[in-house]
């Protein structure tokens, strides 16, 4: 039976952007498992699949609704354990909680500080106060006033924070090894968030983690670059 | 046969500090092999087992040299594998790569700019010559110009550093799971690095880290434990 994948989109439908939501489109196609995705708005996320306060994303797989992208990637390898791994063994599975944390607490910020603005833009008008009151609330100020955009401290920023990941690939191409798990689609997750929402240059052409990042576009017959890199307004 | 573990020393043989060597000998007490450890100071690594130009640790299992802490667990796992697991799978092989590299990114400028002087100060009079020679040309300046110390903003800088630990430990008691690997030792070694020779206290009481760490320092009959933590002078 098709998978029901609910994933986060703005006015573009065709643009789905949230790094939580690409993880786990990743690891659909990673496991080629046939799934229809439900495009869903920020103000339509807390009622999805009949809930009250949902986050995205959100699996239906029959009579099955799993929500939050690392509980799908356990529910997925848990369940069709003869298709390929996703995490090639629990030791796979329990690093990959920390390349989470890690994305979250060292990318998430820094992505979030440089296309905050991008994102605001791409959104419908019931979206937008949703965005910006709960933004607001986070930042303690107006969004016009939160410091964001692609500033050359930032990009500088975010190319430090990316340090572990470049020194790694000096040994092998994925987190995963010599081919993706679920690691790396945590973290690609994180820069495809950037590059569907801004026009910022980030990555140079002579990076180590440009390399990994495109090799993460071309798989599953280029699943992620599907979608056009945002383009300057 | 007994293994021979070369491990980094100073003035103090019983105070071993290398954070790569005690990814080692955590490494080796987690396969639960007999091994006997070869007090190394500064000026004896190059040559150790024969070579020019080596690094520590380096280990003697029999006929076998193996040189560096990831390829000695990647030999002890090849070749007892019926020991305790250090990586649990091809996964958490790779991804302990990941660790490694953010451990040595992040962490170990900070422990070096905390400790500096610290270890200088355990070492005798050739291996001060020596740390002191290939220090300054790292850092290109003289010892005493280095900015080190356990100021508070290292102290929070180290603590902002492991933000990505403690949001994984709000998870799962340690980076391999529910019980130690390789990663957690890679982790460990640098905080021990600290433990043993820098008198500052880096770790609040009421963190997760701190829990982590002391679950660290009561495995293989507290192997880390043994050796007291540094006293001020």
């Amino acid at each position: 039976m098709t998978i029901l994948f609910y994933d986060l989109v703005g006015s573009d439908a065709g643009r789905p952007f949230s790094p939580h939501c690409w993880k786990t489109r990743m690891a659909l196609a990673h496991k080629g498992l046939p799934f229809e995705s439900v495009p869903t708005p920020f103000t339509g996320v807390k009622t999805m699949e009949g809930g009250t306060d949902r986050t995205i994303p959100v699996i239906r797989d029959g009579d099955t609704v799993v929500q939050d992208s690392f509980a799908i990637a356990e529910y997925l390898e848990a369940t069709y354990p003869d298709r390929p791994t996703l995490f090639a063994g629990e030791g796979g599975r329990a690093a990959a909680r920390f390349v989470e944390a890690w994305s979250f607490k060292t990318l998430h910020p820094l992505v979030t500080q440089i296309a905050l603005m991008d994102i605001f833009d791409m959104l419908d008008e019931p979206d937008r106060a949703h965005f910006r009151r709960t933004r607001e609330q986070r930042f303690g100020r107006r969004l016009e006033e939160v410091p964001c955009g692609a500033a050359p401290e930032r990009i500088a920023a975010l190319n430090a924070a990316l340090e572990p990941l470049r020194t790694m690939l000096g040994h092998q191409p994925f987190i995963g090894g010599s081919s993706p798990l679920f690691a790396d689609y945590i973290v690609f997750g994180a820069l495809q968030w950037l590059r569907v929402s801004s026009p910022a240059n980030v990555l140079a052409p002579d990076d180590l983690v440009t390399d990994w990042f495109t090799r993460c576009l071309d798989l599953h017959e280029g699943a992620g670059r599907k979608v056009e890199p945002a383009k300057a307004a």
